[in-house]
């Protein structure tokens, strides 16, 4: 595995990859790797001749100063368990290497609409600094296949409506939610929770999965199911940002007929924000 | 040459080369082609080993729909122009083959500040457009090279910023303005111009000819010659929307002691919006 710190070392890289015909599959990442990560890396495995995993903290995507310089670093861990999964090449640029220009009034990448509901109300300017490096991850290596987790279903939906509007040539694979046994999904942001916090957090996969359960028996009255949810985190001294039951196609408000829905909720416990979804399939009425 | 009109038909074209290390080069217009896109073409063919002409008049880049509509459309002309200067592939999609989505709400590409001011303040999202368009053809064609006529100053630096910030594998090149023997920027817009309009366009030539000169020899004081030059073009009858000197570099307001300076200007003459610039480079005085 090589760790390459430059645009001009791994675009080398891939150019020698390109030449023998290898597929290459990107996993791009914060870093503060854990098994979620993990898993993406080994569906990229599954999808491509040589895997690429980029660890670098997007300023942009940080609405909030504050976040961003608290967000945990912790390459020289992350190294190590990228070492064991075959990984080809950990690209781990700089600042200036992603953005050479200065931030403000750089050229950035938006999709409208999907980017400023849910997450993007809550985080203003958030889906842009992610659709922006993302398209720059993908100009720089220009994989086959990008690979992506469901946990943030929201990005994966953008990132999808992005490639698909700007003609990327590039594929999307997603993978589901990893979670911890107690049903908590694996995030960096759950190191932010104390110990008792953490004992709470499942409440959230909870409170997702009595929706989901709860539409699955033919419950329909949506904003009902939404204001339970919402007041489960609040009993269980979480502080919601939403709890939302929406099309899973593209995030809309659903009519009622709708077979394919999404259970979203972010919600913050102490310091930390954790966000979370669950996919609801139900059988064809007609 | 070959006209392909479908993604995956110009995609599969250019995977044929690229197995064969040939080098790709684009030539983006709207068609309606003259003698500068034929120049154009002329350096896309010393620079690559194939030339992909693209014809699309892009919606999202006028912002008066019927500008959009009136604007000339003139395929049969265009390909027999283009058959005789060695190009390999005309692609001419359709609207749904560039944006498969609804227009509104689909993703786009943005320079801001840049896009703002100048031709971007007279024609809101204009360049908005122009950098959406062009990164979906270079997502689809992947060139090597393209090329863009120095006619479109400001659309070129824009371009030239959408590259270096999204670190696009593309070099960006760029040819002079070519003109008329009386000095008038070809465009396909003269053809809005009446024949006793056409024998005073020449005259913006002039007022951007006549300020460059004036920088040359010294001057300094920009706003008197900004103003001077609106006066020239007001007098011959046209209806200026700016008459600016600028930095070269960034088109930013020049401070004094700039050495690249670029006249830039764009003035209604009956029913057509011409623009037109000069560089202004001066030895330094240091």
């Amino acid at each position: 595995m090589r760790v390459l710190r430059t645009v001009a070392a791994v675009r080398s890289a891939v150019e020698g990859w390109r030449a023998s015909h290898e597929r290459v599959a990107l996993v791009p990442t914060m870093g503060n790797l854990h098994r979620g990560h993990l898993a993406l890396v080994e569906r990229a495995a599954q999808l491509a001749d040589r895997v690429i995993v980029s660890i670098f903290v997007n300023p942009l995507q940080f609405n909030d100063r504050d976040d961003y310089s608290r967000y945990p670093r912790t390459f020289e861990k992350d190294q190590q368990y990228l070492d064991e999964y075959g990984v080809a090449v950990v690209f781990a640029p700089s600042l200036e290497d992603i953005y050479p220009q200065r931030l403000e009034n750089a050229t950035h990448v938006e999709v409208p609409g999907l980017s400023d509901i849910l997450e993007g109300a809550s985080r203003l300017g958030h889906f842009r600094g992610v659709t922006t490096v993302v398209a720059v991850l993908f100009n720089i290596i220009q994989p086959q296949v990008a690979v992506f987790g469901e946990k943030d279903y929201q990005q994966l939906l953008i990132i999808r409506r992005m490639v698909a509007d700007l003609l990327m040539p590039v594929e999307v694979e997603s993978i589901a939610t990893v979670r911890d046994k107690d049903g908590l999904a694996l995030s960096s942001r759950n190191s932010y929770l104390t110990k008792e916090e953490r004992a709470r957090a499942p409440i959230l996969f909870g409170a997702l999965s009595h929706a989901a359960e709860t539409i699955k028996e033919g419950w329909r009255n949506f904003s009902i199911l939404e204001e339970e949810g919402r007041q489960r985190l609040v009993t269980a001294g979480f502080c919601p940002d939403y709890f939302h039951i929406r099309r899973a196609e593209d995030l809309a408000e659903p009519g009622g007929r709708e077979n394919n829905l999404v259970v979203l909720a972010a919600a913050y416990l102490g310091k930390a924000r954790l966000i979370d979804n669950m996919q609801v399939q139900l059988k064809s009425v007609d």
